[in-house]
């Protein structure tokens, strides 16, 4: 077996999720991501922990989903049961067909993730990890050959998470204590925020593997400013580009999209939530040195920050408070390598992409 | 999709297992039978049943067994979880290589099979069926190309079970209210036992896909006499070839094999129950004409009967009774096609493979 999977399989359980004799783990993925799934069962057994495997069939969801009233989707109570007496969940992405579900009616596809949500809520309080497997669908998505695609997901995933914590604890420490931060690129973005009061977290592969961010929650009322969007944003198949927001009091007065408008439309009416920022993120993952329109890679680039319409992250609010709420949380990304800088408190503290703690900053 | 697998998922659903709206069924496969599964999606989703597909990866079992200390093997609590939960359970056999786990060491199999023990009970008191994809490793074990062995799968299944239960019926009608039944084939095998009291049980496509034979429990004490087996059987990946037991007041007093008997020494050691037979089933499926290897559709071949050793099911023993008892339950086949007979009460019911009830029967 190629190292690079061992190597992929030991940080999952050691680092990301810490796996101890006798958890009850729940390995769940695709057929393609067979090999990593193997690698994890040899780790999990050495530890003397127990294992469920449970590869899914994107084309047996279809077929299920097509030939399902969605009226008639109700939550899976064994897939319930199973995952109340689990310990650690492992979440293989890994597809041969990104587009398997492209065909689905919307409306079932929103019933089925509403039937999910339970399953979903236990999983939050478990150990949890979600993690990409190189397959050939993501690698089309990407627009490389699989065996390229291979090379950039463990440059991402394989590295030295401690070191990477601390590199990021960084800008955790200017993020964490500051009032207000300024978001400038070029011409067409210029957006503020309070994050007063709100918890900067430090992702070191934890949760998301790859990680690579430090994120937080603006004040939802704080928002104010333009941003347009550098990279396109796939929502129900459809894909978004150029998609351009204008905020005032927090709330989006104003929006437009060179490709498919009508979707973002759709999306920013979801609910009052989903038309206020629910995460401000700063991508700080060198590795990932592309874009790959896979979310998980993309958020964690180094030179970008994201923007999150909908819920925010429980972790990043004062203990008691509850933030800005809705049914999506839909991450959006400004590429800030040229031109581009970002300011807290009044001071710059990246610009084009080279942050005020490393070599070659320029104030 | 071809249509013979979408046959053999509508009888699975329809006739084997009968899935109502709102049932919990899930769905246990390996990736090679991806086509069934999904076949099942659609009529589940078609139904209104909730689904939950759950592939699992042999090559993944074999290197967590192979990783653990047999010790530390514990019954998976979140399986455990959604068993208990689960309605309806379909169980697809099918694999790309039948000897995957050939390599792990039969202590550590034995402790696995022990901590799965529970759900396996579990399952029992559902409604649940065992089936077969036509796969690559079935294929190359029953000395068939994939597509010869997808004729002999999909003939032995796909067919009229009401009209099969209706010819088992006659067989039934003789056993039931028997008292002795004899089975002499060459000069190799004369066995009598006492089924008095016992109920028998037609088997037409429930619990077993194909399904085809009756079968009932011997009364433990009362089987005397001789019986070689004549087709190998498999046990921990070790043929036993010839296999040959006599039998005095109900237990094995003498035995060999021409082949691997110290397996068979170590089988009829495992338990007190282990040398006394659980089982009397008559093979009556005709669209199985050939061994395959495959105990799923070899005990249903018609012109056999089979004696298990070991543990007698339930279902066969008179209300309130318990039959034998033993960790095992292994079934042995012996061809009835030429020079047998088998006797019931003394009147002969079926002469090299031919029953009373058919055309060509000589007394």
């Amino acid at each position: 077996m190629d190292p690079r999977i061992r190597q992929h399989a030991e940080i999952l359980v050691d680092h990301s999720t810490g796996v101890e004799p006798d958890d009850n783990v729940l390995v769940k993925a695709k057929p393609a991501a067979e090999d990593l799934v193997v690698a994890l069962a040899e780790e999990i057994g050495d530890i003397g922990a127990n294992i469920a495997v449970s590869m899914g069939s994107q084309r047996a969801t279809r077929a299920y989903l097509r030939a399902s009233d969605p009226e008639d989707l109700d939550t899976p109570e064994h897939t319930l049961a199973e995952m109340a007496e689990t310990d650690v969940k492992i979440v293989i992405k890994g597809l041969e067909n990104t587009l398997e579900m492209s065909d689905v009616p919307s409306e079932t596809m929103t019933a089925h993730q509403e039937a999910n949500r339970p399953i979903m809520a236990e999983q939050m309080g478990k150990r949890w990890v979600g993690t990409q497997f190189p397959a050939s669908g993501e690698a089309q998505k990407a627009e490389m050959s699989t065996e390229e695609y291979e090379e950039f997901v463990y440059d991402a995933v394989n590295k030295d998470w401690d070191a990477q914590r601390e590199f990021q604890a960084q800008m955790v420490e200017i993020l964490d204590p500051a009032d207000e931060v300024r978001i400038v690129s070029g011409d067409t973005t210029d957006i503020t925020m309070s994050v007063e009061g709100m918890k900067t977290i430090n992702d070191y592969g934890e949760k998301n593997l790859p990680g690579g961010e430090v994120f937080t929650a603006p004040v939802a009322d704080s928002v104010a400013g333009e941003v347009l969007f550098d990279k396109p944003l796939v929502r129900y198949g459809q894909e978004i580009e150029g998609a351009y927001l204008r905020f005032e009091g927090g709330e989006v007065v104003e929006h437009s999209a060179e490709k498919n408008e009508e979707t973002l439309t759709e999306m920013l009416n979801t609910d009052e939530g989903a038309r206020r920022l629910g995460e401000l993120g700063i991508g700080m993952n060198r590795d990932i040195d592309q874009f790959t329109d896979n979310m998980l890679f993309d958020e964690k680039m180094g030179d970008t920050v994201h923007l999150a319409i909908g819920k925010a992250y429980d972790e990043c609010l004062p203990e008691g408070e509850s933030g800005n709420e809705s049914a999506i949380h839909t991450d959006m990304i400004v590429d800030m390598a040229e031109d581009s800088f970002i300011e807290v408190d009044g001071e710059v503290v990246q610009r084009d992409g080279t942050f005020r703690f490393e070599d070659g900053f320029e104030a």
